[in-house]
């Protein structure tokens, strides 16, 4: 459906290379965040273990766990350090989807339609809190550093695609600015705390900060894409969500900037006419006029700068499983 | 309206003397919580400024502050841990307007009202986030523990009290455990912070965090009465606003355990009819089974307990305007 664009040495670029690696790693990850969700107030592990346990990929501690060992540590201290990276997302998934109004995440109901926003945006609260919690107990300034300022980055990010939402004269540099805050700077979160936990120097800790951030990049940028082209029932969530949301995302700036059909999309997105016939529109669109073939070429271009910047460090498993995991965030279908 | 039960010293129980003591610092503290507030994705201090500017008390950075000063604190320090305070306060009140669907705060349109639900919930994100950066910044490991486990702590008893909405079978004990965890808890913690940076000793430690504990409890069960029972317009919120959003508070819940008009409660509560005939029933006997009279004894109670921890303090003009402080909670109209 998206031409396979780069040349990738390996069949099929996946995730699991890198969850095979760490699997017995994932599971302490998993055993740690099921521990320290708990509370005496029996509705917080309820939904916090209810879209932990929808799975997702786990990314972001993985990027955690990986940083730390690619740069040499030995310890555990990278397992709680994981699980507070976790936290942070799902306490903002929880919230994005109060915000989105979303009913579907990952094939199944979000937890705001199943409970309540309130109970999302509370609990939400809870998950953010125990991060630092949890951070505190490790005792790192610098991690604490690179988390909380995450943190605000991210937030400031939502806020800015909240108040640019409907709005077809964003620019190509304003939105990878916004996804590069909302996205990509809790990855690169994950792996600069790896880097810093394993001490690694000045150079290696740049580099796998990069790394996430460039790859945080192509994910959300394919992200972007999937939303319009992906097999429904392989993404678990509905297709075109951003479209009825009204979020202006990369694809649908280059078909505005190019010109193809101005007045319909300013109909979309500025009259609010986004039904389903719209949403065909859109995508025929977005299709014809290279859109969405352009977003994935800029997507690519992240991913080779996440691979460029692996460099330095020495050929090994944990490597090209890292590798292999850039390539797959231009391949992958969920 | 509400009789005054206790004999206190001087004439009329105010803030006055705590604020103008610390005139200087809580000038400071507006001007820290102005400067880091601050970020280039506008919305944001728009909504924060308008929330921060609705003026409140100041109360918990006030308790910060005069903490530290009360044992002997000279430095700057606890002017940004006050406002860290403040902004994990900020970040509360903006989230529980979107759960509490209210609309009017201190007299104005809450921000949920004004702007959107997204809004409130996203810039209280940053605030919260901004908070944990600052304490990042202050780089005490004390600090953040007290006030990342207060967070948490905060969160679950708002949960709790979600949980636990339209409850009359709520007890005593557990609607104390709530109001302990959601509302008592930044009052200790803000007051334990204020010992801390003072590098203050266990004993004088444990006495200001128990000293804000019981103020907050006393604070939040006051709040409770004159939620009933409050001059509309010098409350500024709308009266009534616990009954209509079917918030069980101590008030009813010792209404209800009398036994007077066990019916009416259930079909207020659990039938959900709430309007202002029904209210205007609910405080009438609140009033008449005693029910507001007990809450205001049982806050006394909290008062007392703060008094006593502040003992161990020598007397000092601090002292005695902390000491104002708590009878003004039982006393205050607003």
């Amino acid at each position: 459906m998206i031409p396979i664009l780069n040349s990738h040495p390996h069949s099929a670029p996946s995730l699991a290379s890198l969850t095979s690696l760490l699997k017995t790693q994932l599971n302490a990850i998993n055993a740690c965040i099921l521990e320290k969700m708990q509370s005496p107030v029996t509705l917080i592990p309820q939904i916090a273990g209810y879209l932990i346990s929808l799975g997702g990929k786990r990314l972001r501690p993985l990027l955690t766990v990986a940083s730390a060992e690619l740069c040499g540590y030995e310890g555990t201290r990278h397992i709680q350090l994981a699980a507070c990276v976790e936290f942070i997302h799902t306490a903002t998934l929880l919230h994005d989807d109060v915000v989105d109004e979303s009913t579907l995440r990952r094939g199944m109901s979000t937890a705001n339609a199943l409970w309540s926003n309130k109970a999302s945006v509370l609990v939400g609260d809870f998950l953010f809190s125990r991060a630092f919690e949890l951070m505190v107990n490790d005792g790192s300034l610098d991690v604490l550093q690179i988390l909380s300022q995450a943190s605000s980055t991210i937030a400031e990010g939502e806020v800015m695609q909240l108040a640019s939402s409907h709005d077809l004269e964003l620019s190509q540099e304003t939105y990878l600015k916004i996804i590069g805050a909302k996205t990509a700077r809790l990855f690169s979160a994950a792996t600069e705390v790896g880097a810093v936990v394993a001490n690694a120097d000045a150079s290696k800790r740049k580099a796998l900060a990069w790394f996430g951030h460039t790859l945080g990049i192509a994910f959300q940028l394919m992200d972007d894409v999937l939303d319009y082209a992906a097999d429904q029932e392989k993404l678990g969530k509905a297709i075109g969500d951003d479209f009825r949301e009204g979020k202006v995302t990369l694809p649908v700036i280059l078909a505005y900037e190019k010109g193809a059909d101005s007045s319909f999309w300013k109909e979309a997105f500025e009259g609010g006419v986004r039904d389903e016939g719209a949403l065909a529109h859109a995508t025929r669109l977005l299709r014809e006029s290279g859109s969405l073939l352009k977003t994935n070429h800029i997507a690519q271009d992240f991913v080779n700068q996440a691979l460029e910047s692996l460099k330095i460090f020495p050929k090994s498993h944990l490597k090209e499983a890292l590798q292999d995991l850039a390539y797959f965030s231009l391949h992958r279908e969920v």
